[in-house]
C-alpha cells in the first residue's frame, strides 16, 4: 500500500503530523479530518494502549492521513503488533545507540532485512493481500527518536544503521537529558545548533528531519529551518487550551455575573 | 451533597457549562480542568453510553464541576441509571407537553415527589450514603428541554409542573421544527423573541432559563440577554476548530513547503 | 435448558441469590464459586450495562449458578437481549398494574403465550440449539418486582397474569412509596403484614415469593418467615465492608502506630 | 451523502446484506471487504450495543458497503442514536400496525416529515457538513419489520405511511405468530404466499420488498421471487458453520488419530 | 487441573487446534462449540491483547476445549500473565537459540523449574486452588515456535532444554527468513523436509511437533507426515472465506439482478 | 504533588494499603473509600492491564488514598506508562540484582536521577502542571520487590542503590524460591528471621520495609513486627471470603429448606 506520507516527503514537501492521546477512535476520526498529513497514535505518553489503538487506526481509515504509532518502548513484540494492524509509520523512544537503532529496525522488517514475524493481520487490509508483505519494508517509515545528549554524541552511528527512514526529536526529554528543563518549543541557541546538526546529519544521507512541538509558530519555525515533518501539540492539548479559552472568553464578555 | 451549580445558580450568578461527546474519561478529566461550572455528559447525540458516561463521572469527581447528563429520550429506566450514576442535573430532550414533563419529573424524585426507585450506586459515595436520599430531591436538576414550536406553545403548562429547576433551549432544533434550518446560534428577531418569552417565564416561577450555544460569543450575548446557564459548543467540537486552526496556521506560516 | 434454580424452588427448597453490581466478569466468575444458587445481574441499579453483562454470564456459565437479569424498566427491548443473551430469570422492577404485568411476560414469553422475538444468540448455546426456543417458555423464570404500595394494592390482579414465576419485593422502595426511609432489612410489623400478605397470595397461585435483604441474618429471617428467594447484598457492598473491617482490625491490633 | 444501497435499489438491482452479530470492528472490517452491499448492526438479536456498533460503523467506513443498523424495539432514542451515529439504514422489530410504523417513521425524519432531533455526531462526518441535514430525509431507508399475523393483516395500512422505503420480512418471528417453528428458510406453501403478498403490495407502492435467510441458496430463490433485498446468515453463523467443517474436514482426512 | 489438550496427546490422538484473533469472548465461546481439541488465543499477531483474552478465556470455559495463548514475544512479563489468567498452553514465537528456550521455558514453570511468580488468579479457578500450584509445572504445555532457519538449525539445542513440550512451526515465517514468501501451506521438498527433521527430533524425546495451517486439506496431510497438533486458519479467516462464497453463491444464483 | 502515603511513612505512621485485582474503577472507588492509606493496582497478578489502571486511577483520584501500581515485570516502557498515569508508588516484581535494581530505578526518575521520559499525561494533573515535573523524583515511591532467596542473598547491594524508598516482600515467591509451599502468610521461624534481617537492613538506610499479607491478624502482626508498610489480602479476595460467607450464614440459619 502506497505511503501518503512517505510520498508526499520524497515530493520535496514538508508534513505536519497531528497526535493522539485520548483513547476514541471518535476523536480519532474527527482529527483525521482536521487537515493533518499524519497522525500518530501515542502508545508511550497518550494514554493508549494496543486495543484503543486500533480503534483509531480503524476509525482513520476512511480519511487521508497516513497512521503513525510511537511504541513505548524497544521491545519486539509491540513493534510487530502495531505494524500488523497497520502503522505506516513507528516512531520508537529513547534510540540512544546504533545497537538500538539496529534491533529497532530490525522489529520492523521483514527478512531478509530484518526479523518481523509475518501476520499483518489489519495491514494487509489497505492494500492487496498478497502484496502488502512485498512492498512493507519500502512502505513501513522507520522513525528512531533522538532526545538524549547520548544520541547526539551517537548520532552518526544512529543514522548509519540501514532502514531508518526519519528521526524524530524529542525536545523535552532532550533537555531534560542535558540538564533544562523539559521544554517543549525551545529557542535557546545550543538546543537550536543541536536541531541544525540533526538537521544537517539527516539531509547528508536522505533522511527525514522531524520534531514535535507545542505551538504552530514553533513548528513553523522548525520546518523553516529544516525540518521535514513537525507534529504540533496533541488531541487533548488542543482541546483543552479551546476548552480554556472559550470559558474565559464567555466569562469575560458576559459580564461579572458570569464570573 | 450540595450542588455547586445550583448554588452559584441560587446566588445570583450566570454558569458556563462544559459538553462532553467523546467517551473517554481522560477526555472528562481534562474538561473538568478548564474552568466550567457544570459539565454535561450527553447520551442523546454524543458518542456516549451508560458506562462511558460513568467513566466520564468518575474521571470528573476530583475536580470542582457539577456532573449534568443529557439522557437520549424520556425513558423512566435511563433516567434513572444516570441519577443512580451521580449526576447532580438532568436534561431530557423533547419536553413538549406537561405530560412529559410529569413523567420526566417522576423519574427524577424519589416518592412521594416522583417514583425514582431508590439504589443510588454510585451518586450515594459523593455524600454521606445516609443522606444522599434526604437531599436529593432537592439537589438534583431537572431541565427538561424546549426545543420545538409545541413545547411553545405549551411553556405554561411545562413551567407549571411541580419540580422543575430549569428549562435548556435547544436552538438547532426550535430552528428544525419552526421550518428553519438546523442553526445553532441564531440572531433572528423571531428566535430571540421567543427566547425571551422563555426568559421571562422562567423567571416568573424562579426557574433558570438555560440555553446551548456554538460559540463564546453567542454564549455571552445569551447570558446577557437573560439565560442563566449557557453550554459552549463541546470536547469534540473545540479540538476540531483548534486542531483544524492549528494546521492551517502552521502551513501559513511555514510557506509553500507545508502546504 | 434446564433451569437449576427454578428444579431447586420445584423440589421445595430455598434459594439463595448473589447479586452483581460490578461490571467485570471476573468479579462475576469468583461470585459463581460462593455457593449461590443464583446470581442476579443488575441492569437497574448496578453498575451494569447489556454488554458487561454478557461479560458477567459468559464468565459465570462455567460454574453451577443459575443466571438472572434484572432490567431497568419495563420495556420490550432490553428484556429480550438479556434473555437472548441467556438470562434463565429476568426481574422487572416497578410492576405495579396488572396491565403492567402482562406487558412484561409478553416480552419474556415466545408466541402463543407472548410476544418475544426470536433470536436467541447466546441463550442457545446453553443447550441444544434447535430446542431451547421449544423450552424457554417454561424454563425461564418471570419475576416482577412488587415494591410499591400501588402493586401490594394490585396485588391479586398482577398475580393473577399467567404465566408469573415469582414475585420480587423490594424493600426500600416499597418503604419510600409508603412514606417511610429506603431501608432494606425491615422488621417493623406494618412492612412484615405486607410480607406475610404476599407470600400467602403467592402460596394460593403456586409463585415463588422472593425478596432482596441486606444481610444474611435478616435473609434466613426471610426464609423462615416463608420467602423462598433471598438475595443478599451484593458484590459490591460485601467487598466494601469486609475492606473497611480488614482495615480497621490491622490498624485495631497493630496499635497506635497503624492509626 | 450518497447512500449506495439505496441507489442500487433504485437503479434496479437486488442487493445482498451482511450481518453483524459480533461486537467488533475487526468482524465488521473483515466483512466489510467480503462484497456485501450493505451490512447491519444488529442491536435487537446481536451481541452488540451502541459503543460496539460506532466501532463497527467506524470500521466498515473505508469499505464500500451502506451501513445499516437494526434497532432492539420501536424506541425513539435508540433510533436517533444510530441514525446520529451513520446508520444510513435502519430495521425496526416487529411493526405491526399503523401507529407503530408512524411512530418509526418519525423517529427517522427531521420536522416537517418527522421529528428526529438534530445532532448527526458522526453522520455528518460522512458527508459536507452543512449538506447531511438537507438530505438525510431522502437518504436513510426506513426498513419496519413485517414479522408477525398481525402485521400482515395489517399491510396496507403499514405501507401507507409516508416514508417507508422498504419492509423486511422476519421468517422465523412470522412463523412463530402464525403458530409454526421458528423456522428461517422456509418454504411452505402459506408462507410463500404470505411472501407473494408482501412483495405484490411493495412493488404496487415503490416500496423495497426484504428478506432474512440463512443460506445462499434460500438467498436467491426470495431474490427470484421478488425479494430485492435479502440478508444471509450472519458474521458468527458463517464463522461457525466453517470451523466446524473445518475440523470435520480435518479429523476425517487425517484418518483414525485425529477423532 | 487436568489439561485435556495434554492427556489427548498422552493417549497417542492427533490434536485439531482452533485460533482466535477477533477479540470478543462471543466469538471465543462460539469458536469452542465447533468441535476444536484446544483453542489458541492470538497476542502476536491477532487483533488481542490481555483483557481480551482474559474475555475470551472466560467465555471458552464452560466448554470442552484447552485454553492456549501465543504470546507476543518472549517477555517474562505477558508470559506470566497469560499462565495466571489461565492458559493450559503457552506458544512463543521466534525461538531461535537455546537461551531463548530456556528463558521462556523458566517464565513458564515455578521454582526450581523455573521462575514464575505465584498469583494464579484466574488459572487457580479452574481447579481445587491449593492443587493449582502442585501440578502447573506438569500441566501446562510449552510451546516454543521453531519459524526461522537460525532455529532449524539449533533444533537440538532447542529440544533439549527441559520442560518443552512442544514446538509449534511457523511455516510462513520459516518461508520468509528462508528467503521465500510467507507461505501458510507449504508443499515444496526442501520445507517437507525440515518438517521431516522436525518431527523425527520431536519423536526422539517425546516432544510434540506441531504446525500452523491455512486449510483442512493441508492440515491433514500434516497430520498424516506426523505433526501431532495442527491449527486451522483462525476464527476470522473461517468467517471471511465463508462470507465471500456466500455472497458470491447468491449473486451467482439469483441471476444478472444481483450481480 | 504532595504524597501522603510518604508522608505518613515520614512521619513515623505505619501504612495499611489495599489492593486491586478486579479491572473496574467502580469497584476501586468503592476500595478508595474503606480507610486505606494507599492502594495499588496489580499490573502483575491482577486482571488489570494499563487502560483498567487509569480507569481506576481516574475513579480513585477524588478520594484520600494514594495511587500505587505493581508492573508485571521490570520493562521501562510500563513503568513509564504507569507513572505517566499519575501513580506515586510503584512496586516492581523479581529484583534479585544490583543490576535490575538500578534499571528499575533508572525508569522511575527524571534525569539526572535516571532515564524516565517526559509526558506525565496524567500525573501533572494531579498537581500544579508546571511543577510536576520537579518534584516527581522525590515524591514518587520506589518498591522493588524482594521476593527469592537471590534477592536475600544481595539484599544489601540492592538496598545500596540510591532512590530504593522502600522493598516490597512477596512472602509465596519468596517461599517458593526457598524450595517451600507459595504460602502467603509464613511464620516459620526461618522466614521470620529473613523478614528480620530483612527490616532491619532497611532500617539501616532509612528505607521502609513493605509486605504483601493475607489477613489482618497477620498483617497486624508483620507491623508489629517492624514493617512499616503492609497490604491486606485484595479486593476479590475480601469479596469472596465475605460472599462465601453470606451464603453459609444465611443456610445456616435459614435451617434445611435453604441447604
Amino acid at each position: 500500500m502506497a505511503n501518503r506520507l512517505k510520498q508526499r516527503l520524497q515530493s520535496g514537501k514538508a508534513c505536519v503530523n497531528g497526535w493522539l492521546a485520548i483513547p476514541s477512535g471518535f476523536a480519532a476520526e474527527v482529527m483525521a479530518q482536521c487537515g493533518w498529513d499524519g497522525i500518530c497514535v501515542d502508545l508511550q505518553h497518550g494514554v493508549q494502549d494496543y486495543l484503543s489503538m486500533v480503534g483509531c487506526l480503524q476509525a482513520m481509515q476512511a480519511h487521508p492521513v497516513t497512521p503513525v504509532v510511537r511504541v513505548p518502548s524497544n521491545e519486539p513484540g509491540i513493534v510487530g503488533k502495531v505494524l500488523d494492524a497497520g502503522a505506516m509509520g513507528v516512531i520508537c523512544p529513547m534510540i540512544n545507540t546504533r545497537a538500538q537503532a539496529e534491533a529497532f529496525v530490525a522489529s520492523c522488517r521483514y527478512p531478509p532485512a530484518g526479523q518481523r514475524s509475518n501476520g499483518p493481520i489489519r495491514a494487509a487490509l489497505y492494500g492487496q493481500a498478497s502484496s502488502y508483505q512485498r512492498t512493507a519494508n519500502d512502505e513501513v517509515l522507520t522513525m528512531p527518536m533522538i532526545e538524549t545528549q547520548e544520541a547526539v554524541d551517537n548520532l552518526d552511528d544512529i543514522l548509519g544503521v540501514p532502514g531508518i527512514d526519519a528521526v524524530y526529536v524529542g525536545p523535552s526529554d532532550l533537555s531534560l537529558s542535558r540538564g533544562g528543563a523539559p521544554v517543549l518549543d525551545n529557542d535557546d541557541p545550543e538546543t537550536l545548533a543541536i536541531y541544525d546538526r540533526i538537521i544537517e546529519a539527516c539531509n547528508r544521507r536522505g533522511i527525514v528531519p522531524a520534531i514535535h512541538t507545542g505551538h504552530p509558530d514553533h513548528a513553523s519555525r522548525m520546518l523553516q529551518r529544516g525540518f521535514r515533518l513537525v507534529s504540533v501539540s496533541n488531541d487533548i492539548g488542543l482541546m483543552a487550551q479551546a476548552a480554556t479559552a472559550a470559558v474565559q472568553a464567555t466569562r469575560q464578555a458576559a459580564g461579572p455575573v458570569a464570573r
